[in-house]
């Protein structure tokens, strides 16, 4: 399997590739010239090496690629060219790792011939990596990975390592991941007879054309036995077609496992494959795509399969193809998909109650006594003024409007929503662990352990590079070469600049918050001095509406902002693995977003008009700043303009803004930028290899951002439920696009992911829950001070004559006595309502003027202020028991699977114990004793001891 | 290994014991008479096979036994004899089964000659049961076990079937059971260097003499790497010495492993070994302990060895030797002691932080302002009859005793106490989780997988009963024979009666409580009638205590039934598996158990002395009794003493008294019956098998009940902890005690139990996890609404003139005027005082007979309640709060856990590369060619190719 390598660089030879001979990687020097240098291929051999998916001999597959940079001393045209493309994420990163370390900054590899200089200290760099380069191309050798290199593509500056992963590499590696393979034993999945029978039959042809077009989906009654790859057991598993037995996913992540085992050890610190990366020794390491989505004669393939019958907005009603994804992609990003799914699927109940629930309002606004009583011309009762000097009396009648949309949003049913939504969450969470569980046992997942995986992590570029300068500081200083890590000392720098930045980052969103207030509040002002009413109430609407595009507009700036925020303060820190990596910036990303999208809303619902003092004392801040008010009727109405807006706005123009809008914007200037240099539409009408076109692609970031979005959005539709019972129905609609525009974003536009194994969503569960569970609590604070729900409980139940809500109104009206007005803060214009008023009223729980102690809260704000408290104790508990016991009631495991789980083991144990038995009957047959003397020893030949004659068939037993 | 067995019995021969020929099962007939008898071991004998632990033959290990009755016609006697021992659960149970399925029901086998005709169908079951054990018997000599009868022990009337496993059954079950066992690779365990590890010295000479005097504890820097064992990969273990690779332990636990999966298929319903025990085939299945634990000359042997430095008192304060006691009895209970031992330490800073606590409010009672104010003869307040007419008006200062004693435990520290014994459950959970993982990690649990395990599990020979009942009843309608199950239709009248059940035995639990509070109130007002103080005060403290006394006898005696009802209708559920068995029992006893406690207490802390009315209107229940009113000070003082009553009582009672006194009297009881009967002393005075002694202990009945009392004492420890902060010291002094008791019962009065896997302690820790939860709530409500602790805090910053605590106790009294006492309720005797009164005080929030609405609850009432809402709000989600960031903040593994995982995995890694390295030069070695063809095909030969010599030593490699 060691082969020779050599890949310097014959100039002159315009199309040419390297083979790579094998041999130990103990002899490999820099040059040496016996490498046997092949032309590239013709178009015809192209196509049978089915561009570039096959090593040039058309067999081997292409299981991985690494590309790195090249330096071509002809052409710097097309040199320049490259460097557009290479100049990544990986090369910057170099250079600052490099920076760090103490060497000069080596400039960008441009290849211009006028800078000699320049050119001198990137060759010895250049040198380097090569030298790293083939130290680690002869390990993965020694590993057993076979190579081949393609440097002279039709993309100019970037070479190409092939890895195809040999029959025996990858039998050795299955076995040691542990992978569970289909064996040949076959077994019936139990069906449901009688009547389940017939109404499953019915119920799937009702929704069949609702399944998507894939033959997956067919024939699932009867599954393979799986049992994890071993090479001793070969003949359980079915090895007939050994070149599909390892599907080109499972290849993928193998290759990629023994990238991540390999080390270059010659240079003075061992690096990985991910310190490679990083120090931009090679510049970029993918799996190929299966093939191409579009095209007149492209053959049937996975990929493209999954672009006509997932990824395309036309099979927006069906099921998604989780099986085929999974297949695809891996585990990983096929449970991000089902637990997508999952959740727009149990919207569609949410929806339906929240519009039925909205309906309800709708229906019930003209018998709501309270909106009545206000809009009755004969209850005209006089409001004091809202403000002190500036703002006159006003009529009750006024405040008909936000009192009868109020009365949509606040009205008993909002109550039973929020309920709803909590036992919703419960039962979206109990659901998405059984759904977890299905596929796990659908994918043979039952017997893997995630922290086996988690824990073989290595250590990410980015700390190797601050490790191996803190021992460089330490050798200069003491001369002893130990094993370093970072201590707290060593992050202590980082973790303040954290914690700064953190607060920093939050205060920023409360002074931004507040700014909107002030913007408000002095609108508000201004407004109050001018006399033409219909000026007042336009101005009204339009400082609502602004107020709250300006919001939405500071939150779509500082997502993006802190989004990069949090990743840069994460980079900082230099966790350890990828895992503690993804961790920390999803913590910090969920707080900063939350924050942020919430902080407004939270205002509005628990602060504004709390403290607002009562007329001739109103409160001030800042001298000469009133606190805002809640127009009459609560502050639910304006929570739900807040919500809406923010929830409405985010959507359309984060996903179809930015998602959709911003590739079709780039593909056009690419578009542009092409026509004005045709000479490389030329070069791209020739048809590029494979790897050439997945490089071409974006790499894939992860699942961060998308789990984010919907972690956000599932705030949305769970945490303010009570005053917004439509957000689950814009959660529903916007995610019926979400799936179809992550499909084709992973399916067209990102390079293939390396497939990773995962059981559960991990932490995203937990803020699931997390969120679920201060929804509960959120929820309870609006429906108990923010909505009115609990003073006309009060007053229905305490204070009425009758036992109706006659009468409310004015129960939760004082009355102000007008010459209490202390001097200069009476109205301006008193007779402004055409009459001498001497007692106004305004709304709040305080004495009349006439008791011993006037303008006091009373008894009857204490009553309030304990049934509210005490609703919320009851709310919260109650809600969180409920949850505990629909939690406790839904088996995590749902029953037929756990059945099967059972049923699959004791297959296994049979399947062993026969295999035993004919193991011991042959040993029977072969020793001709039956006599006493074999009580005493057990038998004692074995198989193996017959001659083998198919060597070959069994040449990868090891 | 097939032997050809022979049991039938030859009367005559005194002393025989059957020698199992090994012989292939289709050829054993019933009665084959060519088995050779041997004669029964002489004394001497007896010493060389060690007191029956190992076959006669002295080399085979008895690993597990099964025992039966038999019939003996001779001795009526002896047989007698044996009945006593024999008719325990499980032929009660299969007369019951027996019954059940139309059968006519056996008589007891009692063999008294006199009662021919039952002997006769008596005989008819013998037979069918002896044939049932020879087919058992064959197949499990078929699975491979050796198997050696003994029928005439001295113990008469039970025959014992000793099980050997012969080493390659061990291994071929430990490959499936997939057990970790240690490789021959040693690492060494990574020590902390520098500082770390002087401390660490220092801190273990420091704790030398708490470390049990057992070599485990010692050189703890080495460990084997484990590996699940496999035959193909035996090279990797250290298999030098075979005898004790496998510990009796894990033999036994593989012993039980392939009787669970034996089943006697000749019989119309396959049973499995506990349908056998169920229906009395068998009468007991036990492994046997390692020795004896006393004695003289008694070789030194692990059960020994833990006698002495586990089970017994003198060692009370030292670590408990947690490797031994899972090496000897297996994962689960191993963990049942460290949990237990965990538990314990962490009561220790509790305990502590509650004596200090307590201290706290003794030092500070004299400077307690409001229990000054009442004390203070200055401020004597004339208080209103706490009853209509037969009580008299009295004196504030004659309630100072009670409100100096209630200070003790209503202070602020015990504010500050719950909210530490909330953060300390959190503490503990986060605790036990971490060391849960650190034994996990060293007993070799790591990738273990609990599901495996309990899928499993075997229907229960009761729920087996039970589907052969119904289709046999269904075969008689039908004619057909098809596996059933019982649904929920045959499980309804069950389901019925166990919630009919559930609710009766609360509903008693509530009756008993109420009925002590009818106790209380009639002697209480019978009280009231006389006119001597000092009686009064006297009687009111016998009636306290008295009432109190009754509730505890109360709570022990429906502790008993109850634990009893739980398990009949656990029984009459028929549950399918031993798991889900002991869950349902477990949670009906919680429940039942955890009702019975509390509800006494639950009833003072917040029921009592809500709903008394006002002086001239008291409420009445029954139109006689009035509601109960706590003294002056608070309810605080009297759930003080109901807890320490019940707690103390609890423990003494039901530890000291039940499990220590019993057994100690049944000895009594036993040794003045061999008094009285010496020829059995004579028997006793020969040695015993050890098969025979341990089948006179009691079997293992499950841990199940030791958890149940420790969870209900982490109840009292928690729920009511800022009522009473001594409640960690009693656990702490009671539960010193409980170890060791629970380590004796283990040692040296149950048989041994089998070893069960176990990485957690299951359903044990869902509900101390609930528990703490529970209690933060309660703690809130017992603060906020049971101590005065709010309504200081309110008067201190809301109403107290100097913001000091003066005048506080004349601010919680209301104004009543005599004059407003309705006809017949004034006091009989209004110059009791030796005054007129004119106006009285009661301790409630009232509008004074002077304003617009006398009587009414005042504006302060209100106030009051809504701080203390508030407070039961804030307290309750910041303490959850902060349970929750401790539980993030202590992560789940312990670092150097999780460093020596990695450390494993990366070394086992490199094991199997270096294996593989190894076989690939030897290859290369082998083959000539070393050319170009190599690359195209992977080697060709494996190890196997090479000629097997010690056929011996590969013997058991299938």
């Amino acid at each position: 399997m060691e082969k020779n390598e050599r890949s310097t660089h014959i100039p002159g030879k315009e199309k040419e590739v390297d083979i790579i001979n094998i041999k130990g990687i103990e002899d490999i020097g820099y040059v040496q010239p016996d490498s046997i240098l092949l032309n590239s291929l013709t178009p015809e051999e192209n196509t049978q090496c089915q561009h570039g998916l096959y090593f040039q001999d058309g067999e081997k597959r292409v299981d991985y690629i690494l590309t790195y940079h090249i330096k071509k001393p002809s052409s710097s045209r097309s040199n320049r060219q490259s460097s557009l493309f290479t100049d990544n994420a990986f090369t910057r990163s170099f250079r600052r790792g490099t920076a760090r370390l103490g060497r000069p900054p080596p400039p960008q590899p441009r290849g211009d011939p006028e800078v000699a200089s320049q050119d001198h200290s990137m060759d010895y760099h250049e040198d380097d990596k090569r030298f790293r380069r083939e130290e680690f191309e002869g390990n993965l050798r020694d590993m057993g990975l076979e190579l081949e290199k393609d440097e002279d593509t039709k993309t100019p500056g970037v070479g190409f390592v092939k890895i195809h992963a040999p029959w025996h590499v990858l039998c050795r590696e299955a076995e040691f991941m542990k992978l569970k393979m289909p064996t040949k034993k076959v077994y019936e999945v139990k069906q449901c007879s009688g009547v389940g029978a017939k109404i499953n039959t019915l119920v799937n042809k009702a929704t069949e054309p609702l399944h998507p077009n894939v033959e997956e989906n067919r024939a699932q009654n009867v599954k393979h036995l799986s049992y994890a790859f071993s090479r001793e057991k070969q003949h359980l598993f079915d090895l007939s077609d050994r070149d599909s037995f390892f599907d080109s996913k499972t290849r993928a992540s193998i290759v990629f496992e023994v990238l991540k085992r390999t080390k270059c050890t010659k240079a003075k610190y061992s690096m990985g494959i991910t310190s490679l990366l990083g120090s931009g020794v090679y510049t970029a390491a993918y799996p190929l795509h299966d093939g191409d989505v579009d095209g007149e004669n492209v053959e049937p393939n996975d990929r493209k399969l999954l672009y006509e019958e997932w990824a395309s907005y036309s099979v927006f009603y069906k099921y998604q193809p989780i099986g085929l994804v999974r297949k695809y992609f891996g585990e990983k990003i096929g449970l991000y998909f089902a637990w997508l799914g999952l959740y727009t699927q149990m919207l569609i109940p949410a929806s339906l109650v929240g519009v039925i629930v909205f309906l309800y309002g709708c229906a019930t606004v003209d018998n709501n006594i309270p909106s009545m009583e206000i809009c009755h011309p004969r209850n005209n009762i006089t409001m004091c003024p809202l403000c002190d000097r500036a703002c006159n009396y006003w009529k009750l009648k006024e405040a008909c409007g936000t009192a009868r949309a109020s009365h949509l949003f606040d009205n008993p049913a909002t109550v039973f929503f929020s309920i709803f939504m909590a036992l919703w969450a419960a039962m979206f969470m109990e659901h998405w662990k059984r759904r977890q569980m299905r596929l796990n046992y659908e994918w043979d997942l039952t017997g893997f352990e995630e922290e086996e995986e988690e824990l073989k992590d290595h250590p990410r570029a980015e700390y190797e590079l601050c490790v191996m300068q803190k021992s460089l500081k330490k050798e200069h200083k003491t001369q002893k070469t130990e094993k370093e890590k970072l201590t707290c000392r060593d992050r202590l720098p980082a973790y303040m600049t954290n914690i700064v930045m953190m607060l920093l980052m939050i205060g920023v969103t409360f002074a931004i918050v507040f700014g909107v207030i002030l913007y408000r509040i002095s609108i508000t002002a201004a407004l109050h001095m001018s006399n033409n009413p219909t000026t007042r109430s336009n101005v009204r609407l339009m400082v609502k509406t602004t107020a709250a595009i300006i919001n939405l507009v500071v939150i779509l700036i500082l997502d993006e902002v802190y989004g990069a925020v949090a990743r840069w303060l994460t980079v900082l820190e230099v966790p350890k693995t990828d895992k503690s990596f993804e961790e920390r910036l999803i913590f910090k990303t969920f707080i900063l977003k939350f924050v942020n999208a919430f902080t407004p809303i939270i205002y509005i619902a628990f602060f504004r008009g709390r403290l607002v003092g009562r007329p001739g004392s109103y409160l001030y801040v800042f001298e000469s700043y009133r606190l805002e008010e809640c127009a009459h009727g609560g502050c639910l109405m304006e929570l739900c303009i807040q919500l809406s807006i923010t929830m409405l706005g985010k959507q359309l123009i984060q996903n179809n803004l930015f998602e959709i809008g911003i590739p079709k914007l780039k593909k056009l200037i690419r578009y542009i930028k092409s026509k004005r240099r045709s000479f490389q539409e030329e070069e791209r009408e020739k048809k590029l290899q494979r790897y050439e076109t997945d490089h071409f692609l974006e790499p894939f970031a992860g699942l961060t951002p998308e789990y984010m979005e919907m972690i956000i959005q599932f705030g949305f539709v769970t945490l303010f439920v009570a005053s917004f019972p439509l957000a689950p129905l814009f959660a529903l609609l916007n995610n019926i696009i979400e799936i179809r525009l992550d499909a084709k974003k992973f399916v067209a536009e990102l390079r293939r992911p390396v497939a990773a194994r995962a059981k559960d969503i991990g932490i995203w569960y937990n803020l699931l829950r997390g969120v679920a569970k201060v929804a509960v609590i959120i929820n309870a604070f609006v429906i108990s001070f923010t909505s009115d729900f609990i003073p006309r409980l009060v007053y229905q139940y305490m204070y009425s004559p009758d036992g109706s809500m006659h009468g409310f109104v004015n129960h939760t009206m004082s009355y102000f006595n007008v010459s209490d007005f202390q001097d200069g803060k009476e109205p301006m214009d008193p007779q402004h309502l055409g009459y001498q008023v001497e007692m106004c009223r305004y709304k709040d729980y305080r004495e009349p003027p006439w008791s011993n102690t006037p303008y006091v809260v009373s008894k009857e704000f204490w009553a309030v202020l304990a049934a509210r408290l005490a609703f919320v104790i009851v709310f919260q508990n109650v809600v969180m028991l409920m949850s505990d016991i629909v939690d406790w009631l839904i088996p995590d495991i749902p029953k037929d699977i756990s059945l099967q789980i059972h049923k699959e083991k004791i297959l296994m144990v049979e399947l062993f114990m026969k295999e035993e038995q004919g193991k011991m009957q042959f040993i029977d047959s072969m020793t001709p004793c039956h006599g006493k003397e074999r009580n005493n020893h057990a038998p004692i030949a074995r198989s193996r001891s017959i001659p083998h004659t198919h060597s070959h068939t069994h040449a990868n037993n090891f």
